[in-house]
């Protein structure tokens, strides 16, 4: 193998994890190459969890119509009211988030799902350690393209 | 209150139950009445499990573009061959599923994704009991219909 051709290959984790980083989860971790667009075959684990503040973590796969975001959120967070265009569905995997929405406050605990309908304002405070995954159609481009600033505070 | 009224209160939990198995999972286990169209608050616990044959369960939540499937499947379960024009994301949160698709062959265990384009035609067997989450966009006509004789064989 040349110089040249080493150089290349041994540049390519890094030049895949800045492309994963850049890309913000749109391509990451793509274990099984698609060969047709669109099929992906990935691993939570493997996502990379971006840090929105010390309480909010957050894992995006992004599918074509669909989004899907696993939301780690510590005890004590709070996601400040706001709506958006896409429908969501917000299954609780594990602890308990409240929410505040059409005049109402509603715990949804592990093994529950709320289903909020596109423009509706909610705000949402965990209870305890929580972890959420939020199904967005279509998905939240403020969250692809990191212009999501209420959520950085 | 009156017996008229009286009887009226006694019999709604079966109107209710009698009203959920109608619907098929499309109105059931609203335990926090939307006050707008489309906010549902529901319990997986809560949700009908429709047996499709002895190795196959499912259960859905049914929202206005997307729809969640808890699929629960036996050990040695197949499902054949078939494919949609609904993309599909499938969550496995037990289990592993190895997927037959696009010629390839892929196990996926729990915590692992696979996302499905519209009309790509895929077969499913279960290699242990699993839980697997689908999400589809838009929803599965059929699923909803009844009309996926595929599966219930």
């Amino acid at each position: 193998m040349s110089a040249a051709k080493k150089k290349r290959r041994s540049r390519k984790p890094a030049e895949k994890k800045a492309s994963i980083a850049k890309s913000n989860a749109l391509k990451n971790t793509v274990r099984s190459k698609p060969a047709a667009a669109g099929l992906q075959y990935l691993s939570w684990n493997d996502v990379e969890v971006e840090s929105m503040n010390p309480l909010l973590g957050r894992q995006l796969i992004v599918g074509h119509q669909v989004m899907l975001a696993r939301v780690l959120l510590k005890k004590g967070c709070i996601v400040p009211l706001h709506s958006h265009v896409n429908e969501q569905l917000s299954y609780i995997l594990e602890g308990a988030l409240k929410f505040y929405i059409d005049g109402k406050e509603i715990v949804v605990r592990a093994g529950e799902v709320l289903t909020i309908p596109p423009n509706m304002p909610h705000k949402a405070e965990a209870m305890e350690d929580t972890v959420d995954l939020d199904i967005f159609n279509p998905p939240r481009a403020d969250w692809i393209n990191k212009t999501d600033s209420y959520l950085r505070k």
